[in-house]
């Protein structure tokens, strides 16, 4: 087992087995170094979306569950580049960075505090391999009325 | 005349002739193996936005033309493309990635439904080389009210 | 000194020296050829968020304060960059792509206009090595109720 592996059972964290793609594009595109992953969405491990997950932040969804659905997101993205990666996580070097973008009211100012939750999680996971660059946006609304969607960019061996 | 113009024909599609940039950016940088190509907009064979293609899915505009606005998205996406690659759209290796903006009410939760007008047109266009990794978000709005943005990475030969 | 410190010096900018990150995020990786910055907000050279760059375009905020707010976006991102690359921006082969949020209220369509405040300010300094491509979005709310946020990808050498 690898290094994230063991890192992610001594958290207790499960990744999810990711289901089909439902349209005409993919979750993960390997391009030379590069993994970019798609723009996962706060899954739980049955592939569904928690009514709980979904709302505006500034509304309906918590602080605190908004952090919650971050590290979800975070969670998906990795249950993704698990797949892409044969299952070898170790092959990443690092994550060069995390879009995040915030199902919110438009006077909810704090989104970054609430994509800390994703930030934290790859940081945790992987250390100094995980500090990212990052940009957090606040939308309009998200695939699903989704809280929280984060993309990925990977550094890959 | 390569592939992928063959597969254009075929489909009766007419890629635009984009104009000049109407401020200081540029419609694609290549870097590397890598095509850029700058959020596009629904705009037609005559360079222009049709009053169809502005406004809010959710509101004014219907998801038929929608999903027409984010196809037209990725035709001007594929003619700024041709131009960058000097006319040889065969030099792309793979649609990597497209970022899809759909200006939404914060009650629209279909995005996704809407960005397939894109994804699907890349993937009947390319087969599996427009299989992409993919981003879809709501927006409070964009550029001259358009109904989506669409943005590109390619990997190139 | 270097090229591009040159015409800093001759527009009279002086970069703000950024403080440390408040995240488990960093605002710029360096992966091969490509450094990404995260997304930047136009603090002041004392590294707060002033007033007049808070707020809503099509509400509180001019359109002139606005660009205003997209320039100094854009001199954080080229604050950030120079830390990255030791303080030798002439590392920099071009601007790649600029990605422009601006927090606007949803009838505000000139959402491009205000972004060229940070478009100008690229090529005025790096003349055709500035050209970049961008995306330009209207967003729901951006953090701490920035007027605009700016994310960048240079090529380096």
């Amino acid at each position: 087992m690898g290094k994230i592996d063991d890192a992610l059972q001594q958290q207790g964290i499960t990744l999810p087995t990711p289901g089909a793609p439902i349209a005409n594009y993919v979750p993960c595109v390997i391009s030379g170094h590069q993994l970019i992953v798609s723009g996962q969405l706060p899954l739980g491990l049955d592939g569904k979306l928690d009514d709980r997950f979904k709302g505006k932040l500034g509304a309906t969804v918590s602080d605190e569950t908004g952090r919650e659905a971050a590290k979800l997101c975070a969670i998906n993205v990795l249950a993704q580049a698990r797949v892409a990666l044969g299952g070898d996580l170790d092959r990443i070097v690092r994550c060069v960075r995390l879009g995040g973008f915030i199902n919110a009211q438009p006077d909810y100012a704090t989104v970054p505090a609430i994509m800390n939750g994703a930030s934290d999680f790859m940081v945790g996971l992987m250390g100094d391999a995980g500090r990212h660059a990052r940009s957090t946006v606040g939308v309009a609304v998200l695939p699903f009325n989704a809280a929280v969607e984060v993309e990925a960019l990977f550094e890959i061996r």
